[in-house]
């Protein structure tokens, strides 16, 4: 039987602008981007709450994509989470022009008995304490990965803190293993992130790669080399989806298969950011993949 | 015999502001960082113009560590090139206070004939005009490698071009070789670049590491991961003078052999950064290098 991972996050409205176009009120959302990239390994089960204009389309399109959506939840009268950017000023870091939290203010955080025995469980960025709800209704845990971001950095550090010691694995950019830590030097913020009980931890540093902690280890790995971006919106979640997808289909924990899922969440991502919304994921096969996994290889010592 | 390498470039007094403490008048110069990393391989011939205030103390510093100072031509009634950075708002990049010429503007280009069949040239940061008067003289040049800065890609890019068919590689930094191709993309911009002609180039991203190019192969090294930098100065001329010494050690061109090299000045560079001016680079051993290198490569796949 094919292994499965609970994914919970986001699916939401986008709306975007690069130097190479816009677009107006696609899909995106932490949870949708996650779900598209752990598809490759194991079966995604996408726990998210949305809007009653949650349109049927990209749930057949999730569907079609090996995405269970049956536990999105609709909620009659209420509209999907929506967020506008812009990365027209710099193309690393997104501006927020509008964020509409809507639903996402009723976030469903019961989980169904039957989700609760599921050993693979990706916490996208929500409110930390939601996520700490999640975690504790979950039985048999073998690996979670937790998201974040500044907002709930600065709101709720403790809460965050509070989660290391349930938690595998921490994925945070560059700014915000800063913030957390209380560090100006990555190296220095992860040894202390490390000290207060988190087990292992990955830094992304957009298109510098990424670099995976755990206690004794470190891993530093290139991006795979771009000569175009067109739209950097999910890059991290889809990092994330694959690397805890691959976890999740070679049950294996040991820093050399770390290693490899990070690989994996860095082909995935390059694919995410070369189209607009999940447009490149919807569209690549596990074969584009592992093509480009060997070419990236032939780039790496 | 041991091998010899040709190094021109300044020798030069710094003054240098960092986050971590501040310097008055010390040594430093292109040369001078380049001869102190390429000395672990080679023996470095340091072909330099000072004034006659230069420091005795600083030419039986290099002679100590193995540097040829007998071409580092000292003229009468000049001071020597000075230079006062800050590094207060940004550890990446130099703010340049002050830059007195001084000297640098007599800088000698005659090549003695003994010099002239050295096979290996380092042409660090000098006016690209002399630059091409220095290759022109040599006359069995194996492998030559080539720094420049953004003054004379904007003022004379054309002279810089039309170096490229003679040289063996190019050191530019990422800001450098965007500008230099007029690309906003390395990847890009290093297309760009060897197609017209430049036979292997080496893009350096500070604490993101370096990427080498050549026609057909790729390698995207990381930085040596470090807690603390002290003083950048001089780390882009110590990565290129360790690069440059493995090669004229080993007098192997293969992209294998320039992936060494590159490894050897991510290391060599990491030490430099650990303290202000040259004092890192002049109480290393060869054995912290091989043990760094080692321990390096323990963070790469």
């Amino acid at each position: 039987m094919e292994n499965k991972i609970l994914i919970v996050g986001t699916a939401a409205y986008d709306s975007i602008e690069t130097p190479l176009g816009k677009r107006e009120k696609v899909l995106g959302g932490s949870g949708v981007y996650a779900s598209l990239s752990s598809r490759f390994f194991v079966k995604p089960i996408l726990f998210s709450t949305v809007g009653e204009d949650f349109d049927h389309n990209y749930e057949e399109l999730l569907k079609k994509h090996s995405v269970e959506i049956e536990h999105i939840k609709k909620l009659k009268g209420e509209k999907t989470f929506y967020w506008r950017g812009s990365y027209l000023k710099d193309l690393n870091n997104a501006e927020t022009l509008k964020t509409e939290l809507n639903v996402l203010e009723k976030f469903e955080t019961a989980i169904p008995e039957e989700l609760t025995d599921i050993p693979y469980l990706f916490l996208a960025n929500i409110d930390p304490q939601l996520q700490a709800k999640i975690v504790s209704q979950m039985k048999n845990l073998e690996f979670c990965g937790l998201d974040t971001m500044n907002f709930w950095i600065n709101s709720k550090r403790d809460e965050i803190y509070s989660l290391f010691r349930q938690i595998s694995i921490m994925f945070l950019n560059d700014a915000e293993v800063k913030s957390l830590s209380d560090e100006t030097n990555i190296f220095m913020a992860a040894d202390k992130l490390l000290s207060k009980g988190l087990k292992n931890l990955v830094v992304k540093r957009g298109e510098f790669g990424s670099v995976l902690f755990s206690k004794e280890r470190m891993f530093i790995c290139p991006a795979f080399p771009l000569k175009k971006v067109v739209d950097p919106t999910g890059a991290g979640d889809t990092f994330a989806g694959a690397f805890m997808g691959y976890i999740a289909q070679t049950r294996s924990y040991d820093f050399e298969n770390l290693k490899d899922a990070l690989i994996w969440g860095t082909v995935a991502s390059s694919f995410c950011v070369s189209d607009f919304s999940v447009s490149a994921m919807t569209s690549i096969t596990l074969e584009n993949l592992k093509k480009r996994k060997d070419e990236f290889k032939g780039f790496l010592l």
